[in-house]
Formats: C-alpha cells, structure tokens, sequence
C-alpha cells in the first residue's frame, strides 16, 4: 500500500449538508484534516456550516473552492456531478484528488468522463453506506460513519496512491472500506436500497390518493410506519437516484412484480402453502442476515475488525 | 352507557402468549380482575404463564375453562378461532361474554356465526392494534396496549352491555376504543396492515433467492432493516390473516401494482416529473401523518384525552 500522509492540509466540500458536514465533523475529530472550504448552492447553508465549525471558510466558486487543495469531496445530489465536475475541471491542479459520495456509480462515472477529460484518473469515485431522515449542516453527525460501509469503486484510470488516499480518509472518518465495480455496486444497491425506496413511496402515494385515505392513516401503526420510513427522505434526491439507477431498478423492479404474482396466484386460489413457503423463506432469510450482522456488530465493539 | 362493575372476577384466556399474556398482565396491573385461568395448546406456555404471573390457573380443556367465567378472551392465531367457538359453545353459560383479539374480522364473525348459533350475541369480536415481533409468555408486557387502538366490530345482535363490557377491559389495558364494521375494518387492515406485510415478505423472499443473495445481504443498510422488519413476524401467523383476508388484500395488491406500473412506465421513459410527483406526494402525506400522530401523543402525554 503506498505510503499517504495522516493528514490532509486542504479540503474542499462540495455540498456541505449532512452527507458532506458529517465527513468534515469527522476528520476534524480525527484530527486528519488542516483546512475545511465549502462550496455550495446555498450561502445559507455555508454559513450555517461555518457558524457550526464544519468548514473553516466559504469559496464563492468553485474555481476558488479547489486552488491548491489535496482533496476534493463532491456531497451534492448526483444529478448535479457532471456540473460541478464540469466546473472544477479547467482548475484541477495535479495531486488533487477528487472523490464523491453518491449513491449511483455508473452515472456518476459517465459524467467524469464527460467532464474531466484528461483528468479523470483523478476522480475516484465512492459512496458512503450512511444517512439519515434530516438533511442540512444541522444534520451533520462526526460519528455519522463509524462502523458503516464506504464503498470505493475504483476506476482503472486511479492511481493505487490516489484510491488509498480517498481510503484512509473514510477510515478517518470510521468507516469500513469495500470495493466493488460500478455496474456491480449500482445492481446491489437498486436491490437493497433504491427499490425499497420506490416500494415505500408507491405504497404512501397509493393510500394518499384513496378517497379513504384519512380513515386509512388513522389505523396505520408501528409496522406501516417502519415500512415507509425511507419514503420520508427527499424526493428530489431519490427522484435522481431512481433515474440514474433506472436500467438496474427496472430489473430489480421486474423481478419483484413476478414475486407479487405468485403471491397473488396464491391469494386467488387460496393456496395456504404456497404464502408460508414464501413468508417463511422471507423470515429465515432475515433472521439469518440480522445475526450476521448482530454478529459483526458484537466482534467491532469487542476490538476485532 | 350501561352500568359494569370495575372488576372481571373471573377470565379465561385462549392463548397464552404476547397477545393474551399482555392482556391479563395489564388487567392485573390495574386491579381489574379477580381470576385468570389460562388454556391453550402448548402446555409449556402455560405453565411458563403461570410460572411468570399472567395466568392464576391453568384449565385442561375448554369446557373446564369457560365454566363459570364472565369473560373468555381468545389471543389464538385467526385461523383457530372457529375450532375453539366450536369447542366452548356447548359449554358458554349465560352471562359469559366471549372476544378475540384476530387481525381480522369478517372471517372471525363468519366462524362465530358457524360456530355459536343461538349464543352468538354473547360473541363481541375485537382488535388490539398492537404487538411485537418476539411471541410466547415471555414477550407480554403490561403495558403493550397503553395508548393504543383496540377496534371493536360490535354485530348487530350484541347487546349495548355486552359490548360496553369489552370496551372497559381494553380501557384499563390502556388502550383507546374505536368501532368499525367488520368489513370495513377488513379494508382498512389490508391496507395498513396486512398489504405491507406481503410486499415485505415478497422483497426479502425475492433477495434471497437470487444467485448473489449474500453480496446483496452484505450491502443491506438501515433503510432495508426498517422496510424489512415486519418480514421478521411470524410465517404461520401472517398466512393465517393473509387467507382470511384475501378478498381485500386482492384489492390492495391490485390497486399497488397499478401504481407500481405507473412508476415503471416513469423509468422506461425517465420522467423524472413523473418520478418526483409520486415521491413527493408519499413524503407529504407521510410527514402530515407522523404530525398528526406526535400532536395525538402530545395531547395523551399532558392528559389530554
């Protein structure tokens, strides 16, 4: 592995919200970064983020945010990478590394492509495996990463140097890191996170729009409200998930409607086992990743790793 | 509303598990009856009862259970119900009101119907909106109905005494009474209820029954650990409601998968206004719902009614 330094001097947050706030919180903590800028749509925002000691100054463009930084954290909603690239691009210095936190990969590759030419190699793309309902500066939590995932999905253009840097940043911040391809981390996360994210929101949007609906929402209980949860998050963000992930989770999408066939099948004909093989392959399944994880979480507390 | 003493002296329970074993622990707390005698298939949950005070005395068979009682609460799976109404009528003196506590209802009355005959009235079939995902003695808590929903069905031939009898234990369970008819609340269960335990199930049965299922359960995050939880119930149980309700859960699923085409339509084309208007209207009418639930507990907390 090669050899980076523990500290970043300079870095610049594109997007200083939850996501990005929370990295900076983190590194400060550490003690692995010199200087934070933020650089951002909202000045509110930045100002917040200042006021809170996320970031220790504020550029006004994105010429001025990435002079002379050794890192570059893209935190804003992945339909605006390709813009930001775009415009950080004709004043990438060399040995700056440029990372983002998006939850689609392929996309988010495309648009570097597009945008950075020359300079791709140094873009190294990743995601961080963490959030939370609330968005913004005041959302920002430093320990919003420990324990939780970061997934890096290296472009063959990287530098070993320049994905190791972009590593140990996340390890600062207490993460744990993976690697996958991008097509392969976009397929994994249609399935376990952005079509759970379509299924909640359908299934609020289809009681909002019954006639009935109050009545309905009246005995909703514990269940119904884990269940949509995540149809609680942004729709602006998810809406640019959906359509950046949208070859992966109409797959994930179509796979599951066969599911709800069968089951429907078996509602029609009454078929009483064909419901519990279901239910109860589901319940296993559960049970056996819940203790895996349970499992996991035991051994990090207890030291290992 | 007709006069009833505050004390039961005397109640048999079917069941002796979360549902039932939270019920007498409650009624106890409150120093609301005299006697519990419990019944059930497993006689080691019934001894487990009696060991940890839900139940006073344990009754080998229905006959012994419901003599001399003034109320039978039956806490057994739905699909239970009509063996059991079967297995009491002989034996169900006059006086003696019977209830259950099933998730769903028309099957319930179409049992009691089947089962009771001529003692029907002294049947008033109910629902405690409440539970959790562990079952048996073990899991019933006190205090599970505090705050709570407990739907009455009342039918028609019951009396104003009868039902305002049922009412009261649920009251010093805590719970806050509601009546619906028996189909009515059916449609509304499936919607809230039951719907989102299917789509649940299907999602998780779906993952695990893919070639890569371990790498996707690997990058399985919070969001799907709150949408899945209700997956986590038990099998049996949930094939149970889901057959008794199928008419009604044919009609969700139907109405969901509608809007899931709509929203497969909007990735095909990448109508990303299409996409956010449906996003948006679920997250809205979640959050007003969350409002309205906070404000109601606000109310409950101050001792508002």
């Amino acid at each position: 592995m090669p050899n980076v330094s523990n500290v970043v001097k300079r870095i610049a947050i594109f997007g200083v919200g939850l996501i990005g706030g929370s990295f900076a919180l983190a590194l400060k903590k550490a003690g692995a970064v010199g200087h934070i800028v933020g650089v951002g749509r909202s000045y509110a925002s930045l100002e917040r983020a200042l006021q809170l000691g996320i970031i220790d100054s504020i550029a006004t463009s994105a010429e001025i945010a990435v002079k002379d930084v050794d890192l570059v954290l893209i935190a804003a909603p992945v339909a605006q990478t390709q813009a930001i690239l775009s415009a950080i691009a004709p004043h990438l210095q060399p040995g700056t590394v440029v990372t983002d936190a998006g939850s689609t990969k392929s996309d988010v590759v495309l648009a570097a492509r597009a945008a950075l030419g020359v300079k791709l190699a140094q873009f190294v793309p990743a995601h961080p495996i963490a959030g939370r309902e609330l968005n913004g500066p005041d959302a920002a939590l430093s320990d919003l990463y420990v324990g939780k995932k970061a997934v890096i999905t290296r472009l063959p253009e990287n530098s070993d140097a320049d994905v190791a840097r972009v590593a140990q940043v996340w390890e600062q911040c207490g993460a744990i890191i993976h690697y996958l391809q991008p097509e392969r981390h976009d397929a994994v996360f249609a399935a376990v996170s952005h079509l759970p994210h379509l299924l909640a929101y359908a299934l609020v949007d289809d009681i909002a729009r019954k006639p009935h609906a109050d009545l309905l929402f009246q005995y909703a209980a514990s269940g119904f409200r884990d269940f949509t949860r995540i149809a609680g998050s942004s729709p602006e963000m998810w809406r640019d998930i959906t359509l950046a992930n949208r070859q992966a989770m109409l797959q994930e999408l179509d796979s599951y409607t066969a599911r709800l066939q069968v089951l429907r099948e078996c509602l029609l004909t009454a078929d009483a086992a064909g419901i519990e093989g279901i239910y109860a392959n589901a319940q296993k399944a559960r049970h056996n990743w819940i203790s895996a994880i349970e499992a996991a979480e035991k051994q990090q507390r207890e030291g290992g790793d």
